[in-house]
Order: C-alpha cells, then structure tokens, then sequence
C-alpha cells in the first residue's frame, strides 16, 4: 500500500487516470499476452503505474497474470509496489509456483505491513521459507505484525516508522533521516525516551522551521494521540478520521512504540466496514462473496433467503388459520401486500439509520429511549398519511365499505409504528449486546416484520368485520 | 478540518480518545454552562482537543453552546480550529448574533476551504461582510472557492497549498518553506513552470536528502496526477484511495495549479457516500434528514412510503381482480408473504451488490450481460432450494395437494430470478444513463418487485391450478 514511490510516466500523457485508460491497459495487456508480444509488453508495463498494473493483471487469466510477474520480476521495486497493491484474495494464485529465493529481493523491498499480509495469504511451507531468507531484524517485525488480529490496530499498522530521542537535536534528527532513506515515508517524526515510550511527535516541516540546534524535546508536540495494538480497526478508523491525522502510533502493553497505522490503510478499513454492513443488512454475507464463484455467493446468500423462507411459511400457517375468514372476504388478501410492505420498509429506513448511525458516530447506542421515541414519531406521522391514503382507497376498492377502510387504516398504522420500534430497537440492543447491529437487521428484520404484520392485520380486520 | 496542529495536553492524560470520555466532556461543560462557572469552564475547555470540543458543544442547547463559543472567540486559534471540526449544519446557529469585526480573526486564521464551507452557511449579509475585512487575496481565493460546486473537486479543494519555481534549488526551496511557517500542514512540494501549470512533484523528505545546490526540476517526480477542478468528488476519492495520496493538487481549465485536496477531506467524502448510498437505498433521502427535526425526517422519508403505498394499492387491484379464484381456493392467499418476501429479498441482495460494487469499483457498469448472468445464476441456485423447500411445507399444508406446491415452487421461481435480473439491472442502466443507481434502487425496486411478483403468482396458481 505505501511503498516509496519511484518517478514514473504515466500511461498515456494524461496526469488524470481514467477508467477508459485502465479498460486500454487490461485490453493491451491480454492482447500482448497472447501473442506472446514481449518487448511490447514490458515497455506497456513499465509506463503505467504499479497500481494500474495490479488492477489490470487482476482481470487477465491466472495463467496470463503470471506471465506478466514473471517480467516484473526482473526489477524487484516494481515487483514489490505490484505486489503491495494487487487484491489480497488472488496473490496466492499470482505467486503460485514461485520459490522463496525468486521472492526474497521482492520481499525485502516490502512494508513490514504489506509483506505480513501478503505472507498469511501464502501456503505455510512457502510463507515459512520466505521468511528464513530475510534478515533476522525484517523477518522478526513481519512475524511480529502475523501474531496481531487482522482487524486490530496491530494488524493494520507498520513497523516501518521513524523515532528519535528526544534528546536529539534538529540538526542530528535530519542526519538520521537522511542516513535512513529506506524507511516508510515520513510527514511525522515521533521522539521515544530512552524506554521506547512514545513522549512527542513533531512533523517533518517543523524540524525544518527550527534552530539546529534545538532539542527535540523543546520543540515538540508532547499531546500525541496513540493506540493500543489490541484496538479494533474500526476504532482506529474513527480516531483518524475525527482528529485528521496521517499517522497514527501504536503502542504494546508496556507502552513501547511498535507501529504506525498511516491514513491509506485506514482509508482501506473504512471503504471495508461500510461495505460489510452495506452487505449484512441485505443479507449478503460479506464483501468476499461478492466477486467470488457462483457456488461461494449461493452459500453466503442462501441462509437469509432460507430465514426469509421460514418467515413466509410461517405467514401462511397463521393465513391458513384464517381461512374461514378469507372465505367470506377474499378482500382481505387484497391488503396483505401494502400492510407487509409498508412494515418491511419502516423498518428498513429505521434499522439503516440505526445502524449507519452508530458506525459514523451519531447515534449514541446508549441513549436508547430517545432514539425509540424519535422514530417512534417520525412513524406515526408517515403512518397518519399512509394509513389515510390507503384507507380512502380500500374504501373506493370496498365498494364503499368503511368498516373495511377503517381496518386497513389502522393495521397500517399499528404495523407501521410496530416496524419503527423494531427497526430502532433491535440494531440498539445488538449493539449493546455486542452483536454487529447489521448482522441482526437485514433479512430476518423485515421477515418478523412481515410475519408479526399479517397476524395484526388479520386480528384488527376480525374485530373491525366482525369476521 | 487541517488547520495548524498546537501543542496542547489532552483532556485528562490517557492518549486514546474514547466515548466515555467524551460524554464526560459533554457533561462537564453542560454542567458549567448552567452553573455560569466561567473559570471552570475555560479550565475544561483549554485541556480538550477542538475536535472533541466541537463535538461536545453540539450537544449542547444552541444557547449553551454560543455561550462557550463566546470564551473560546478569546483565544482566535482556538475558535478556527473548532469552527473547522464544528458540525457543518449547525455553525450559522452556533455563529448567529456575532458581528464579521468579532469574527474576522477566526476567519483569518481558516484553511480557505473551510472558511469557504462556512460561509456557504451563513447569511449572505454576514458573509459577505466577513469577506470584507479580510485581506483582498484571501477573500479572493475563498470567494473562488464559493464558487465551485460543492460535490466537485474545486469544493473540497484547499488553496492554501504550497507550489514553488522548477528553477529553484533546494536550498532556496528550503529557505521558501521557512518563511511561509503559515500555509497548510505541507508534505508534498508541488514544482511549477512560469504559467503555473504543475510540472512535477517532490516530498518534503526528498528535499532534505539531496544536495542543496541541486535544482528542483533535477529530483521532483514529473509523474504527478492531477485532476481538474470540475470532477466529481467521489471520483477523486477513488483517485486517492487508489494511489494512497497524501494529497492530490487540482488544476484549472488553462492547466494552472489552483489547490489541493487532502486526504482528510477524501476520508469525509468516502464516509458521506457511502451514507448517502445506505440511506437512498433504504428510501431515507439523504444524510442530512437522519439528525434533523422529526418533521424533516418526515418529509424526506415520506414520498418513498408514498410509493410502496402505491405498489401496496396496485397488488390490491390485481388481487382483486382474482377474488373469484381467491373464494374458491382461500389457501391462495396463504402464500402470497413468501413470494413477496422472497423476491423482495432477492431483488435487495442482488441491487445491493451492484450499487456498492459500482461504488467501490469491483463492478464495471459497462458489463452488462456478464454481470446480468452471474447474478441469474446464483438466483437460480437458490430458488430451487428455496422453492423446494417451499414446495413441501405447501404439499404438506395443502393436505397433499401438489398442484398447490407445484405452483408455489414454480412461482418463486420464477419471481427470484425476476428479482435478481430487475435487481442487478436497474441500477447498472441507472448508471449508464447517469441517475444515481442507489436512488433508482430501494423501495421502487422492491415495490415493483413485489407487483409483478404478486401477479406471476396468481397466474400460475390459476394455470396450475385450473381456477
């Protein structure tokens, strides 16, 4: 992901990438492949951006992504900058093949980051045999960063930053840099004491805007924001956002400074989470499943259609026990549509305020009842019109049966009102609870809507018919 | 949202921001505001970060908050830094009553883009006095900001960006940054030629590693993306996420270097997306309705309920037409949720994938039939299980009818795969014609869904059937 960037024309004379220009690459790339075209395909390569080159071999037969590593092998940088980028979920398909001393130079050129996830994704012997051919120092941070779990802070940041002593001064802190070109870029210099604990941050500009020989101590920035190794991403994610940071350090349990988290993988986190519960509410499992096989995205979806199926069949026992009723008035049946649709979709807008509310910050899960009361109002008034609109026209329908309307009427208002409490309260609780709220609405929300839903209209249309 | 960082102690000393301490922010100054101690509140205020600070202050009544504003306006810095992170809606509120003279120095000392946005929110007679006092090549770059769309990069573009001569060296360079101790947080050095027009781009590392005699245009990167002024803010995100930019600069139509947008503003924008995608595809409107008022979240939720309740009416109209079937056979209407539902849930999953899939760039809206084609796949898959399964428990109900579950089962699925197909379509074609795919998804898409499915269902039952 943050690889030191080397100067390189883009492809084409363009500065603005374009999804046209990427379509011409993968287009260009398959079409050299295939002729075995490969002085044309090694100046295409090198033009474009690594990036680019990620994406486009990404789209190319496993077999034909292969053959393009193995040019970009011969100039290892590029080869790590392809690496850093390429989808997570398909290098072990693009590596596939290769030995540990081809990937060694590629490997010692990576982000301790970047390499960490990289390596997990790899079979073991192989990940294992990469590891032994780095220097012991490189090999001990990836190591290090594989223990962390994916989602903490630890499993995200880089051991690649910049401390200082703080009683360095500005004029030796610049001789460091410029002795370290290898490091992670840099926009903050954080000073340590002599137990590694993190004590100031100062940014590179400000080293540049004092006297020599200024001690760092004097001048930096001793309010420092830090996290521990052990904070979920999404925690992360929020900090770095709200504060505008670009780097964020992390600290073990004994308050050394082990890692930096700097604003791209954060970047990466947020895009991830809001498409996870994005993908939970509609009962699609998560992100993975989206582009991966038919069979994969059948297994993902199938449990919600098969909760949704119990749903429905469980309507139609409680419709059947009505039977006698539709009997006599098969208008009934005619208003079991509006009645689950109106429900299913107040409870959706509800859950999804709940649920986008609590991940952005704006809704305080604890501040339970008058988040239940605030929808609970904004309900009952959308249920006031609809309830109106649709009695008028069950009434129009009813031949001008009002009993009919009146019963309609109020079992959207009562179901409406009912699919707001439910849509507020149930991401709520999850969320005290320690449930992801997306996992808990979604697809078995609006069925218990539906079910519970029916059996209310059904009951209010016996009392108000005298069924 | 980037003004300059100052060194300031945390509220209370652990280094980790949390909720917790947070509402005990809130409660402190709620507490202080309506005790009128002045001496205490300015103690809590001075020891919290802006950003906290903002936040807690919005929690506060619209009178309570000006009242600390008040003390804060004592300390100029202090007040930029928190109008910058002050809930954007919320600021001509917090700001009312207070003369352009008593907040000329706040505006001073903000970022161009945020005194932009602020300004937008003001009354125009404030704003444009405030724009008075300041100094003319500050009111000019703010008032060419005002003048971009929001949504566009000219919007969340910052002028306060530092450019210097290709010819200079690096030791003039160096001196450069020196006496500009004011413009915004630098980490990139943007190169220009004499028109102005971007030629390269160097870090503020790259700099301190070469000689100081060597000329910028020898080690600047002449590789550097740009993008113009007009492009869609969600375009830029994923130009910055994509290449992990710091920064990206943005030029004008005469290919003059006029700002750069940063990445905390790239991270708002990602974050404000996807929200505004969640909350569409729920039928919520935008985000700005989720905090309102009640009756403004009425009024945007409205008019989608308003729709369903129109499908609602539609399906009853259709079932109507079937009550002679329906009073023959009242077990009919017992299976009318499943279709519903299922196709509903299908037609979600499907729409879903598709939306955050053009979002995030995984689904390329100009693969029509491909995409068209997984997707019926895996719906198919799915209602043979689902409509098998439905298929017995309707044999089963049914009393061992299986004309009853033959046409259950062949209903759902033929209803599913309509759903899928509808599902991934509508949006990939509301792309391609320019509407906003999640707008033209959610509740329309469902309530068309459950329509048709409404009526495939009673045709099939009656060809089954013989009704």
């Amino acid at each position: 992901m943050h690889t030191a960037r080397r100067s390189r024309p883009a492809f084409g004379d363009a500065t603005v990438p374009s999804k046209d220009r990427q379509q011409l690459l993968v287009a260009s790339l398959r079409r050299l492949v295939r002729r075995g075209a490969e002085s044309h395909l090694r100046r295409i390569v090198q033009k474009a951006r690594s990036e680019d080159v990620a994406d486009a071999m990404d789209e190319l037969l496993d077999r034909e992504a292969r053959l393009v590593f193995g040019m970009i092998l011969e100039e290892p940088e590029r080869a790590a900058e392809v690496c850093a980028a390429y989808e997570l979920s398909s290098i072990a398909n693009l590596l596939q093949g290769l030995d540990a001393e081809t990937l060694k130079p590629v490997f010692a050129l990576l982000a301790s980051d970047d390499a960490a996830d990289i390596l997990t994704e790899l079979p073991e012997e192989l990940s294992a045999a990469i590891l032994d051919t780095l220097e012991d120092a490189e090999s001990d941070d990836i190591e290090e960063l594989m223990r962390y779990a994916e989602d903490s802070a630890g499993g995200i940041m880089s051991t690649d930053f910049f401390a200082l002593d703080k009683e360095l001064t500005a004029r030796e802190a610049i001789v460091q840099l410029q002795e370290n070109p290898d490091t992670e870029v840099v926009f903050y210099v954080y000073c340590v004491n002599e137990e590694g604990t993190l004590v100031g941050v100062l940014s590179l500009r400000q080293l540049l805007l004092v006297r020599p020989s200024t001690q760092l101590k004097e001048v930096m920035n001793s309010d420092v924001i830090s996290v521990p190794v052990t904070m979920d991403q999404e925690e992360v994610a929020e900090i770095v956002a709200r504060y505008d940071l670009l780097a964020l350090p992390v600290s073990d349990e004994f308050n050394k400074l082990v890692g930096i988290i700097t604003v791209d993988d954060v970047i990466d986190v947020l895009r991830d989470e809001a498409t996870e519960d994005m993908m939970l509410m509609a009962g699609v499992g998560d992100e993975d499943a989206v582009q991966g096989s038919t069979f994969a995205a059948f297994r993902t979806r199938i449990p919600w259609l098969l909760a949704a199926v119990g749903g429905g069949l469980g309507a139609a026992l409680l419709i059947g026990r009505f039977e006698d009723q539709l009997a006599k008035a098969a208008v009934l049946a005619a208003f079991i549509p509006i009645v689950m649709g109106l429900g299913g979709n107040v409870g959706v807008q509800a859950s999804t305020i709940v649920v986008r509310g609590i991940a952005m910050g704006s809704v305080d899960p604890t501040r339970f009842f008058s988040a239940i009361f605030w929808e609970a109002r904004v309900a009952f008034l959308m249920a006031i019109v609809c309830g109106g609109v649709a009695g008028l026209a069950a009434a129009f329908l009813g031949g001008g049966d009002f009993r009919l309307a009146g019963a309609v009427s109020s079992s959207l208002l009562v179901v409406m009102v009912f699919g707001a409490l439910l849509g507020t309260s149930v991401p709520m609780l999850s969320q005290r609870l320690g449930i992801d709220p997306a996992v808990a609405t979604g697809p078995i929300l609006t069925t218990s809507i539906d079910l519970v839903g029916v059996f209310l209209y059904f009951l209010i249309c016996i009392a108000w018919l005298d069924l």
